[in-house]
Formats: structure tokens, C-alpha cells, sequence
């Protein structure tokens, strides 16, 4: 796809701050790079996009993003190759969703131009900045936000579309314990769970630093009407082996339709793993954990890829999952992630080559 | 109560803006005081609050507020009486609600003192903002949000607390027409609906629209699992009369513990009015309404005390209320308006001077 970048302005930065970056040493999502794309909607229109120096936001008091949590979000990765060429996976995916998230926020949707256009665009000057340490990518963060004033709890008149990108290692290091949670819940029937909104994730937290605080590393999510079937983590789809089957939720309004989700159940398919998306009770998962026919656990999401789990907990019993020697979790790790640093073949059409 | 201002750190305007308000012509929430009180959280302490003008926020465009809805508010009101002296209502209630929902968005909760000095020297600062018009008061609205950086879902390091106060006029103009909402929902079970979380309020923004779209002003919001049962408006708890008494929903983790509901229960039991508080079904509010034994329904909170509702749709159809003479509503909002006014005496220990 060739991409024309007349409608975009850039105002590039008189000095690259790429020296300061410790390449070696990236921690998650904490040092940005050079440049960003800030889009504007006023007046029931987005405006021209325009690539400018990583700067401030400055909004008033009553913005509605300080109130009324009006704000979604995306994750996406670039990752670079041998030759210096970079990548993205399933791009237009992520549009979708934010545009998807967007709808049921209240928030106007962004042309596909200006996300697609945008995004090539800033990844194109701020190049040096994608990592080749194993492991380690560009993280990119799309986000929309109310940027309109007043204390009226209705949808704003104005919002900002911005990209801003962070040279990034990986989520988690090493494997997650996980808690079954049966006292809160992430998401309602008929809410914004399946929307990348701002709040679902502030609403995590407090439940999330419980579970740390008893030696936890994340939550796994359970229906909020009887806590009997297994949903999501907090920002990873999650993946159960029993025998030799794969299974995972089926989405639903209170699940993310997570890329790495969707990608693993193709891989599996195509590996010959025989696959069920079916909802998954707890109390099946316990027994599987009793009886020794539950193999594997793993999380699945742009940000940790594939990150493997070493037990649960579950109505304070702690249930220890086996050490494999021939994973699901690895092997699918690596053949999504030869797919996504452009190291093997890719039958199924999802890199995308961000051309100059 | 005597308030000592020793702790806060107060920077006047050089130039009152209070000549560009139109008092007449006051909408909700929409023109600001000359001040703002800022207070900041940093390296595990609130520093010392600080008087400012009005004046916009800066933020690194990583800032968690932009990308994981970690905010909260209050609303409260600040009403002037005929010798021009200031008071409050249930302030500390504001004060209390506001560190509930801090707990439960992990946002450090902000100490009394701050709040409540805080608030006292900004109002006599912002005095002649306060309205005298016919329902017309200074809206206060202090709200917390994570101003920390980077892109780990995880909660901040640095959050900001800020008091900003609007002259304002009513919420709603005239009654209100709802709709019983059943296939969206406002919370969940275990969820963060009893929070003043800025996502509560956007995640209703779209089934709000839905309903305005189709000829109603506010959507009733059931419970996620059955949609059987009434729960609250978007940003008032509902009360329901049948025959002579007079209902409303237990409060739970799903609906916010409103002031305004809590006082009216009160106040109804002290004229003598049968209340019951207790799960409604929809049902009995439909057969109710066919019947002729549904006498009124009305909306109750800060910003809009006291909100009759003319009638309800609920799956296709829809239901009026009869115009009364002799209303609950309009009868227990004079009650708490005289209150809140300083028109009449405060039996109940209500009312809070705002000393200068
Ligand atoms: C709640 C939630 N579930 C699952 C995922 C995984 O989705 P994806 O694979 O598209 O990154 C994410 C985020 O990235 C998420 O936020
Ligand atoms: C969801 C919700 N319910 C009810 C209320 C009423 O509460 P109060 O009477 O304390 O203002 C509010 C807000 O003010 C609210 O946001």
C-alpha cells in the first residue's frame, strides 16, 4: 500500500533526543520517542493531522477527560528486521477496534486516512528509535480523548486523536501467577468491556493490587452475574490447554476481541492444535488442575505476546500448572513473533511493511 | 467550625473576570470562578494545596488520565442566602464519597484538612460568583485524577486534586421523559458503579444518545444480569410512588449512595411519608403504571435536587404520569431547598456556614 503524506503537516524536532535512550535497558512503555500525531475534532470535524516535537497537552480545568473518563485507546507494536525494514501486524485491525471503542464512547470516529497515513508517517521519522534487542519493539499507542469543556456529564464537542510511540522491553518478565477473582469484576453485561475504555482499566486496579499483595501477578476475570466462567486478564485474552485442546472465551460485549487472540486460534488451527472457543467454567479448569489434565495457561495480547502461566489461584487454594518441555504457549509464541520481525514466511497476510 | 487557611498557599487573580458573567442567563457548568484550588500528590505525599487562578493543565501526553480513566469527582453546591451569607450541604458526605472512590480507583485519598480548608478559602475568594437567581447556585466540583506517566497499565505515581466552581443555573428545564433501559447497563456486579469514576459517566453516554434520539431525556438503568430491577438515572438515584409510599432502590455496588437520596428519605419519614427502600421490578412499575396506582417518579441529586419525570417508555410502549397537585417531589424539594437556602430551620444538622 503506497501512502501520499499531503495531508498531514510535520514539524520535526530540531534535536533528536534518541542519545538519551538506554536501548539495553527498556522497561515498558516509559521513554517516548521523537515525534507525535495530534489530530483535533471541533466544529464536527477531525482536522488535518499534524506530526509534531513529543510536547505537553495543556487542556482547561473542565476538560470532560478529567470528569467523565471519555477516552479509548489501542496497542500496536512496529518491529524491525535484519535489514533495518520495518513492520506492523494486522494494522487495520486495530483501526476497526478504535473505531469500535470509539462508537460506543460517544466519541466521533477517525478516518482511516489519518490513522493509516499518521501512523506510517511518524513511524518513518522516528525509525531509530524501534529496537532490535530480542524481545524488545516500538510500542504504539493510538488514543482518543474528550478534550471539550464543561461539567454537563454528556459527550464533549471536541477530542484529540493522538499517536505517541515508546521504545519498549517486554510487559512481564517471566512467568504470571494468576488470581480467579470472585468478589469484583472488570466488566457488565451490556457495558463497555469489549470497548478499549479508559476506565475498564482504572477499575482493575484496586482489585489487581489486592491479588499482589497476596503474591499475585494478575487477575483472571470471571463473569460478573455468578463468577463461573472464565473471561479475560487485564490486558491479555487467556488461553487453557486441557489435554490437548486449546481453548479460549468467546468474546462478548464484556470481552476485548483481542489481534493476538484472533492470530493464536488461526496459528493453533493451521499447526493442527485442535481448538474450542466455548465458555470455560471454573469449576472445570480447578478440576483439570486436580486430575492433571490441565497442561497450560497462557495470556495473549499485543503487549506481552504470549506470557505463560505458572499456576492460579482460586478460593485460597494455589494450584501449580507443570513445567513443559513442548508448549502450546512457545511454539505459538514463536511462530507469531517470526511472523511479526519478519523472520519467517507469512501464509496468512498479516505483516505489514511500512514502506518509506 | 473554625478553619484555619495557615495550610494553603493562595495566588489571586490580578483581574476578576466576574463582569463577563451573564447571571441571568446561567447554563450548567459552563462559565468558571476567577479560582481553582490545586493540590498535588508526589512521592507518596499530598503536597500543600495551592490557590491559583483558573487556569489550564499541562500534561505529558503519557499521563494515565489520557489512557486508563483512572479519575474520580464530586459535585456539590454552595448556595447564598438574602444577607449574602454562604453554606453547604453534608459537605463531609462529599468529603467521605470522594475517598471511597479513591480507595476503589487506587488514588491516594486526599486528607480533610486539604479538602475542607481548601474549599472554605476558595469560596470566600470566589463569593460574588455565587448566584442568587431562582435556582441558581455555585456548582462545585471537586474532582482527583493520576497526572503520572507512562503506558504500564498500572495505577500512577502522581495524581492532582482540584476544586473548580461554576455559577449555574438548573440542570434539566422542565420534567423529564425516561427510558427503561434493557440491553445496556451502567455497572456491574463487583464493579465500580458505586464510585464517582469518570468511566461510569462516559459508558453511559451512547445508550443516553440512543434514548434522546428516540424522544426521551434520561435512560433508568437496571440491574446487568436480569434487567429486572430499577437502579438509578445517570447522575441521580430514582424515587418511585405508588399509592402513598414512597420507594427507592437499596444502594449496592452498582448504584452511587446519592446525599440528595438519602436526605430525602429522611426527610420523608420526619413529614410522616411511608418510604421503603428495597429492590423495585420493573414489572411492578409497569403494572403499577396500567393500574393508575403509580403516582409519581422522580430523579434526586446535587445538580438536579429534585427532577419530576413525566412519564417512562419501557419495551415499545409508553407510560405517562399523572400531573399531581399535591406532589412527593415537589413537596420534599421545597422542604430541602429551604435547607440548603438557609430559608428555614435545619432540624436535621444539614447545613454547613462557610465561615469567613
Ligand atoms: C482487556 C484486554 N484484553 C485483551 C487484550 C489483548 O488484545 P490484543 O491482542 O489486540 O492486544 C488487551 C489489549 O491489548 C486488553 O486490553
Ligand atoms: C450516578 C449518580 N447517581 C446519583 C447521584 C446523586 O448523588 P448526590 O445526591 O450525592 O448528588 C449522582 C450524582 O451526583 C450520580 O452521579
Amino acid at each position: 500500500m503506497s501512502i501520499e503524506t499531503k495531508n498531514i503537516i510535520v514539524e520535526k524536532v530540531k534535536n533528536s533526543k534518541i542519545d538519551q535512550v538506554d536501548f539495553d535497558n527498556l522497561a515498558f512503555g516509559s521513554v517516548f520517542t521523537d515525534h507525535m500525531l495530534v489530530c483535533t475534532y471541533k466544529n464536527g470535524v477531525w482536522e488535518t493531522p499534524a506530526i509534531v516535537p513529543y510536547q505537553p497537552i495543556t487542556l482547561d480545568p473542565s476538560s470532560k477527560i478529567f470528569h467523565y473518563g471519555q477516552s479509548i485507546f489501542e496497542g500496536m507494536k512496529a518491529y524491525k528486521d535484519d535489514n533495518g525494514d520495518v513492520f506492523l501486524f494486522r494494522p487495520l485491525d486495530n483501526f476497526k477496534r478504535l473505531n469500535i471503542s470509539a462508537e460506543r464512547m460517544c466519541i466521533p470516529a477517525i478516518p482511516q486516512e489519518y490513522f493509516m497515513e499518521g501512523l506510517i508517517t511518524l513511524l518513518n521519522l522516528d525509525k531509530a528509535f524501534i529496537p532490535t534487542q530480542e524481545g524488545s519493539s516500538l510500542y504504539i499507542r493510538p488514543f482518543m480523548f474528550a478534550s471539550g469543556n464543561g461539567f454537563h456529564a454528556s459527550p464533549a464537542s471536541e477530542y484529540k486523536f493522538i499517536i505517541a510511540c515508546a521504545p519498549s522491553g517486554s510487559y512481564f518478565s517471566g512467568k504470571v501467577k494468576v488470581l480467579i477473582e470472585e468478589k469484583y469484576s472488570r466488566s457488565a453485561n451490556g457495558g463497555v468491556g469489549y470497548a478499549k475504555a479508559g476506565g475498564n482499566y482504572a477499575g482493575q486496579f484496586y482489585p489487581t493490587q489486592l491479588a499482589i499483595d497476596k503474591g499475585y501477578n494478575q487477575v483472571i476475570w470471571t463473569d460478573d452475574t455468578n463468577h463461573e466462567f472464565i473471561e479475560e486478564a487485564g490486558a491479555m485474552n487467556i488461553f487453557i490447554r486441557i489435554n490437548d485442546t486449546l481453548m479460549t472465551a468467546p468474546t462478548s460485549d464484556r470481552i476485548l476481541d483481542g489481534i493476538t487472540r484472533k492470530s493464536i486460534l488461526e496459528i493453533a488451527k493451521d499447526q493442527g492444535i485442535k481448538t474450542e472457543v466455548r465458555k470455560i467454567s471454573v469449576k472445570e479448569v480447578v478440576e483439570a488442575a486436580k486430575d492433571g489434565s490441565l497442561k497450560e495457561m497462557f495470556g495473549a495480547g499485543t503487549a506481552a505476546v504470549i506470557s505463560p502461566i505458572s499456576g492460579f489461584g482460586y478460593r485460597d487454594t494455589d494450584y501449580e500448572l507443570p513445567e513443559l518441555q513442548q508448549s502450546y504457549g512457545a511454539r505459538l509464541k514463536k511462530i507469531i513473533t517470526d511472523i511479526q520481525y519478519n523472520k519467517s514466511e507469512d501464509k496468512f497476510g498479516w505483516r505489514y511493511k511500512v514502506e518509506n
